[in-house]
């Protein structure tokens, strides 16, 4: 599709990973549009009237469900919000029935949630919508990917050339690993950081230099990238404890000193505050975590309009 | 109410027992009609605008509340959802209480799911609302009924003088009991075939020819209704084990080829594959099943208009 | 803002402590206005088409809840629930994070339902979104005064100078609270009634008549309000059984015997019958009990449009 904004090539948006930069850059330029839209008065726009959205989440996640269901109503979208929790699959459907059945139904676009890396992509294969995948296992989560590239390139003017240090759990995070596709993509230096127990095995296919300390990796940083540290990790053996995770590589005022005296600070959320970031950074002028949220819901209407609108439809049209 | 597509002289759907064919026809009519509003680009109609649908689960059905929720939302009806779960009947209030609360909110209609069969009957004899059954513990299941004989319909063209055999736990079925009287008042051969154990005890009460073997019964029939095999059911020792139901009563290639060349293959869902029906089956040309689920959304946009619509009002305006 | 009900000057509706007079009748007045919405053919208004309402409730009350979501929705707002047992305060997240996340995707108003008095507050403190505290702890629940007050203005032609008769837990009620203050303002004199262990222990921060019986305080009562007793009391020894509540304190037929001959019986809902009130008097004719749940709507949809319309805005449009 040609639009306003670029051209966009997919059927759907499964990954950053291959995402071509023209593509991703017209999500971007397309988000620009939307951004105002949620600052109006009247934060509405016509645009996908008659379509329906689904957001199938097999794991919950009110944050980005949310964000989904508000970029949805946004463009006049029925948004229809299913909860793995309550659905049939306790009954003991398969995921393909599941998705067959709903696909029956017509619905446009499925936004899927699901803990199994590459669920999105097997339903992509089998069904007439359009699918975005909202975060699966710790494969790839696209929108976050884009939604921290829309706030850097706002915060910054440009992403190509750029370093950008990504510092945490990178073993288990979409999150780092749809960042680390997309901005390579866009031109980035990217530097992972974090414990080695903590890095993904298969580091050589993360276009990636990586550091097992974070000191190094935010020297002369142009972004620091704040991953989360989920509780669960503990129980596996892969950290200590919270504390010495936070005395080794918590983000804190010394730390943070040696990125660029202009480096932005981001972090996906939800934030444990004094463990991965301390408070005061996370508040800070340097932080940008809330301008992510907020470019959140424009990146999930531009993404939503793309795989949806009609053939030379506008944006707000 | 006198429509474009004929006759409807019911205050509230409750059940397919005692629904006249004239206003079974008035559905089916309606709902093609509303058939091709899911497949066009911009999937909606004004029908509904200004009024209050309220989806009150007792019982969770994702799938069905999902039907529900998109038909009343391509109608532009305001649509809520309330599940038993999270509401004030946990805290002890009387179901009249619930819906005399809900009753006072004006809603224009109640589609109610309940364990207890009878329980939507009892809500509509007390409320100005109209109510729609949407499945109540073992007794009815009239949507069901109804998408069944429109999916029938659609695929042979007519329903009188059919022979539909409906197989399973018939005992507590509630689509089985919508489906006979449904059927047999539209001029269809009823037939069902389970053990013995899973027949429901009041057979004579049923206008249909039972059998305790499959085989007989799909002899020369035209459409093969098979029924969910619910796990719940092997704890009460009403079945040997899932694996020696499939054995004695699946439905398989074989069985199938005693149904007439041209039969269909039917089901509620969720399936058991290799339970009740082999995977293949359900996934073979003979199958509508996701034709069943496609269905489903335009009868019950048909319902919701009939049950709320104006005087007169054409079912797209 | 000067609406076409008269004026209103407030940010949030936190509580009707401090709340003054002229904004209360504004909101009454407005009310009167939305109340025939509901009862239209098409019950629908275009005013809040492109707003954002979000119900954010820790604690659960699905008749609150959808209340507000009715309200919401027939003022053509895109309203959106998020309930707190799936949000990411189950990841440790703090209040405010959640909030201040909320707030970057530009919701307009925040209904908020939260267990800890003053919640509300700290987060209206924190947000450039409207606060409308649903009910916090044992604090405050504004919108149920308001909807009492509105309730007992249509059934009595005035509130200032009725006798109001509160009786039950009134240590623990936000909706005894929120009555005492409102009605107060409105000129109304306020009487408690309870057993001495339920009754509030900062007795004098109340403008109110106390009695630890039930029959003095109804004496020649305009307006006799039960509230509800609940059933985790008793575990904290604050009350002998229900049976012997019901007992002492329970309003029947011959304790209302002693209020006025047109004297109206309210309750905030749900009612424990035969607990706190027998049910003969619920369902009697001297009960308004659900013309305070259909007020409910009417209220909140006033007070949704005084919070979030435009500068001169008139409420039909």
């Amino acid at each position: 599709m040609t639009t306003a904004a670029g051209s966009w090539s997919n059927r759907h948006l499964l990954g950053t990973e291959g995402l071509r930069a023209e593509d991703a850059l017209t999500v971007l330029d397309t988000a620009e549009v939307f951004f105002e839209v949620s600052k109006r008065r009247v934060r509405k726009a016509p645009t996908l009237r008659g379509k329906t959205v689904i957001n199938l989440f097999f794991e919950p996640s009110t944050r980005t469900r949310t964000s989904f269901e508000i970029a949805g109503k946004r463009l006049s979208a029925d948004v229809i919000n299913i909860s793995a929790s309550t659905s049939s699959v306790s009954k003991g459907e398969t995921l393909l029935d599941t998705v067959k059945n709903l696909e029956a139904m017509h619905p446009d676009i499925l936004v899927v949630r699901h803990a199994a890396s590459g669920a999105p992509h097997y339903i992509a294969q089998r069904t007439h919508a359009r699918v975005v995948n909202a975060g699966d296992g710790t494969h790839e989560h696209p929108t976050q990917a884009l939604l921290d590239a829309f706030t850097i390139r706002r915060a910054k003017g440009k992403i190509a050339g750029l370093t950008v240090a990504i510092c945490g759990d990178l073993a288990h995070s979409r999150v780092a690993r749809s960042n680390a596709m997309l901005l390579t993509t866009l031109g980035a230096h990217v530097r992972f950081a974090g414990p080695r127990t903590l890095l993904p095995p298969n580091l050589d296919a993360y276009p990636v230099q990586t550091f097992d300390r974070v000191e190094p990796a935010l020297e002369g940083a142009d972004v620091v990238m704040v991953l989360r540290i989920q509780r669960e990790r503990l129980a596996g053996a892969l950290l200590p404890s919270m504390r010495e995770y936070a005395r080794l590589f918590g983000i804190n005022a010394s730390r943070l000193g040696r990125a660029k005296e202009d480096a932005i600070v981001m972090h996906p959320g939800p934030i444990n505050r004094g463990v991965e970031m301390d408070g005061g950074i996370a508040d800070g002028p340097r932080s940008v975590i809330l301008d992510q949220v907020e470019a959140g819901v424009a990146v999930r209407m531009a993404v939503l309009y793309l795989l949806s609108a009609e053939p030379g439809q506008a944006p707000l049209s």
